[in-house]
């Protein structure tokens, strides 16, 4: 353990995740390189698992986890989470096709989204999904017509709580003035609309108020409102079975501060749900929490130029420095006695391709490997390839050894879809 | 000609480009979409070469074009301005991959870029480019060390003037606290340095003070700037074949404001280097102002819900607004009486994925295509597969037809480079 995290160590001064050198897979795997660690996952995993064991024993209700897709869809990601048990929040057909390629059962898998297309909807009716997590009675009425033609469809209502989850505006989802949810007066409209469709299954409802968020009281509040609406319902003789709190809790970008753990995550919902007389089926959808501190970014530095270290890595592998001000820890892969002060920059000819500015860290000579932590989440899911910058390999390590789960682009890639017309060629 | 742009027309109420209508497009070739106008690339090339005529004719040097690709390599655009001539300022082994399958001249191409790797300078000294702009000492002497294995390398060297372009920070490249550049003392070490070199040839400088620049002051200040600095040098022997002045003329992104034209722009370069005695060859490296004002992207009215308007379109297709807070115009593909003022959000799981907020446009009803404007630039070379959306068909419009030059990703391809480990098959 290192940093607070369970898989990381230090060994002759090398920083090694799943008892592997980052020096030593950069060098044998070639940088830039995504790496995340199979054991790490699991035990991500297992802490929710092992946490909410006591609100289906309390209540005989089911405990769903439904892994957001978005943090991380590779493939050997939505597998190994997939085998370990996991459902599946996806917001895209095309998470929807990787959730069923990986196996998840249809019962565990919740569609969200502002914007579900037709095709989509046909999509996630056909797969039986445990519910559409429905955005707006403009949806309801789409999947309605749809489900006449392809079959049942089960609806939860995506409820705007209207709490401030005091993180980053970008990633604020349950404010009133956010683009996601309807208010309770426009859901409880919504929900006697859908009783009333013959094809539609009213089964819960569902929120979140957003993301990277290190501080329990706004999902208490928003639990306790979404109770509240839930008794409220009741009292009209409608009943609730899954109630979805969506995701959201954030993980240490900082290494010297303390925020809440999956446990303290956990035993404020459950105490929040348990101190009222009626208890749903209670589904979560963590996705940074599962998997961000699994995930590395390892650049190589190429130039040094005064206080700039240049590596070979860039905002167009991993974007959260240049769209959030992201923090993001950074470490020599090799310690050393001599620290530095430093900025460390990506290769793109952009100024905000920047990963960290006025860094202390072990001194980074042309050479050295830099890595970038907490990068298994929004890392290689929100990659691009701007400048002409094939996107990185990515690599699993794990007991059973270390395995390339996602393959480097090739120039060629970058044009692979491109045609020239005739008169052009 | 409507809204400014010499290519759009207005037509029983439809919007059209190159005479197609935009609503046509998006029901023939599917949203969200890319249309990007040939006709319009060549106006905008063409009103550069008109415009720099002059600075040939009174100087009898070279006036070169080097399109930034950053801006957007999809390859048929690259074909087309390296058959109208244009050369190309490229920042990575990528976009000189591309620079040189569009038939681009190697005396036409510049290197650009503060992390260039041994790969991308062998790439370019084997294809023997005009100029690496070299950004660090620590850089030259990587050139060096390549050029006796690989052969003769150019070298011109990117000063930071230290000018405030008075542009968003994240595309503000000539502040002393930027990545980029070096100042004039350690430029000329470096130039010294280069002289005595054997493979390597001085041609000459180079300075980008940002993108999106709406103000001729800081070019004039930088242009100065440059001037002197070559002056300097002269008065110690050293002569400077190429001035390159990098980039950056904004366009009208708010259809409202006036700001410099072409014209505008190559005039006050131009008084300013005639104000001095001496003449280098000018290149230029304009991106933005070439292709943005082509193009756009169609996104189709899927979801209404109060203020809020979802298109299919979503910041993984165009990323400016969210990164940057950009302003793009946005329009009903058909005009209509009543207007309405909305908000317009892309359908991707998050709180940024929003195109425009109280923005007055003619009533979008669901199934109406809206136009986002000035696409062409910073769209799809910045696009991404965020919330596992596949990246979005363009099509190409001219005098000669339309063209699809991208073909829309499917689901597969988002996994085709991914492998699962065997124990988790």
């Amino acid at each position: 353990m290192f940093l607070g995290n369970d898989t990381l160590t230090l060994e002759n001064r090398m920083l090694c995740v799943d008892g592997y050198p980052f020096k030593e897979l950069a060098e044998k795997f070639g940088t830039p390189l995504y790496v995340i660690s199979e054991e790490q996952i699991k035990i991500n995993y297992r802490k929710y698992i092992e946490a909410f064991k006591r609100y289906e024993k309390e209540t005989k209700k089911n405990f769903i986890l439904a892994y957001a897709y978005k943090a991380n869809s590779n493939l050997a990601v939505t597998k190994l989470l997939a085998k370990l048990g996991s459902g599946a929040d996806v917001v895209s057909g095309g998470e929807l096709y990787i959730a069923k390629l990986s196996g998840v059962p249809s019962d565990r898998i919740v569609f969200n989204g502002n914007c579900k297309t037709e095709k989509e909807i046909i999509m996630g009716i056909e797969a039986g999904i445990r519910a559409f997590n429905v955005d707006s009675i403009s949806e309801l009425l789409l999947i309605e017509k749809l489900s006449k033609d392809y079959g049942e469809a089960n609806v939860a209502f995506r409820i705007n709580p209207d709490v401030d989850p005091k993180t980053h505006p970008k990633i604020a989802t349950g404010l009133k003035k956010s683009k996601f949810g309807m208010n309770k007066e426009v859901a409880k409209k919504a929900i006697k609309m859908a009783l009333k469709m013959k094809n539609i299954n009213f089964v819960g409802l569902h929120c979140h108020i957003g993301s990277q968020i290190t501080d329990l009281s706004p999902f208490i509040e928003a639990t306790k409102k979404m109770m509240e609406f839930i008794l409220e319902l009741k009292r009209e003789g409608i009943e609730v079975e899954d109630l979805n709190l969506g995701g959201g809790l954030g993980i240490p970008y900082y290494k010297d501060k303390k925020i809440p753990t999956i446990e303290d995550y956990a035993n404020a919902l459950i105490d929040t749900i348990l101190s009222y007389d009626i208890h749903p089926n209670l589904i979560l959808e963590p996705g940074r929490s599962i998997v961000a501190t699994a995930g590395y970014l390892l650049g190589k530095v190429i130039h040094r130029k005064d206080m700039w270290v240049m590596i070979d890595a860039g905002m167009n592998d991993l974007i959260r420095p240049a769209i959030y001000d992201a923090y993001h820890h950074i470490e020599n892969a090799v310690l050393k006695e001599e620290k530095e002060v430093v900025n460390v920059a990506g290769g793109l000819c952009e100024s905000s391709d920047v990963f960290g500015r006025e860094r202390e860290i072990c001194k980074p000579e042309v050479g050295d490997v830099l890595v970038i932590f907490d990068a298994g989440a929004y890392g290689i899911s929100m990659a691009n390839n701007y400048n002409a910058r094939p996107k990185p390999r990515m690599i699993m390590t794990s007991k059973r050894g270390v395995f390339i789960i996602r393959e480097r682009e090739e120039y060629s890639d970058l044009i692979s879809k491109d045609i020239i017309p005739p008169h052009l060629l």
